[in-house]
């Protein structure tokens, strides 16, 4: 078995790609977390971008385990906010990981935003590094728009609010592998797997 | 006394308006507020851009008094945030006009922000429109610097975070009449002064 660190401590990342590896019968690559390994110094999070954030943190990780591995950064992207949250959608209520400060944050900002214009997409930049020195980095988009009020218990951060294109749901209301098989962070992780073949 | 409507219920505004018409010799025109009109029901501020608002504005306040009409959209755009609060700047925080919540909040989610990307330009949109339906657009804007902590007690808004190129101090520690000479607003405003004269 080989062993491939994915570079986070969410627990439901961790669950998203070991269903993946698994959906897509990768059967020689046991998938861990930064729970399973000793821990070692996180940089903050300063790219300006999600790549530069995703490369960063697998790079750190390989360092300081020798293992393969797959980090990523991932946020939302409101047209109406430019663009952001982005990359600082997990502390945009400046208290990181306050998924509900968050939530009511963005409702709030976009009170006034008529629903023409309330469009926003997912995006996750997913990079693998390998010991060797090799890089691959991805990214994933899933386009939607954002309703008034929070609706399903799925998912985390912006998901109660984010309905995809062409569904009547929000991403908080579909279930674990219906997300997957659309979402930014299925779409990337996806993308990597022909360089997971490799390593399996 | 040709009498002109500056669209805007705040108290500094008018004032600064106030001071760049004597300033400037204006001696023919009397500068009223909306508290000296009869009230009217004013459209909520949801253009895209502050040109939007700020035409919208003085629009309707020409319609309601028959008056010539100055309105102004102002806000702060920042590099690490793709140029928002921008249009939502008095409302960022999802309170409207809680500056003390909007600076909080700008401050956190600069936080990780290292100083070389810490940009913003303050904006300033100002529309006059005249009673024969002669419309004036301008737009100012001040670059400068986002420190870490509140200094100064003058301006209002985002001027306590405010350090302007080539200034030592933050825009909340400039004189009236000093950040007058500097700010977008002066420089939007002293822009509309040629259109201003054939009025007075």
């Amino acid at each position: 078995m080989t062993k491939l660190l994915l570079a986070t401590r969410n627990a439901k990342k961790l669950g998203e790609l070991r269903r993946i590896v698994a959906a897509e019968g990768l059967s020689g690559i046991e998938v861990i977390g930064l729970a399973d390994v000793p821990s070692f110094p996180e940089a903050p999070e300063t790219a300006p971008d999600f790549e530069g954030n995703a490369v960063a943190k697998a790079r750190d990780a390989v360092a300081a385990t020798g293992l393969a591995a797959i980090a990523d950064d991932s946020g939302l992207a409101v047209d109406a906010l430019n663009g952001m949250p982005g990359v600082l959608s997990a502390r945009w209520s400046g208290r990181h990981g306050d998924d509900e400060a968050n939530l009511d944050l963005v409702l709030g900002q976009l009170r006034d935003v008529p629903d023409e214009r309330r469009g926003a997409q997912f995006v996750c930049a997913a990079a693998l590094v390998l010991p060797s020195g090799e890089e691959t980095v991805v990214r994933g988009e899933w386009r939607g728009t954002l309703i008034r009020e929070r609706r399903g218990v799925n998912g985390f951060g912006y998901d109660p609010i984010f309905q995809p294109d062409g569904e009547g749901r929000t991403s908080a209301e579909m279930e674990p592998a219906e997300k997957d098989a659309l979402s930014h962070r299925g779409l990337a992780l996806r993308a990597l797997l022909p360089a997971l073949r490799d390593l399996g």
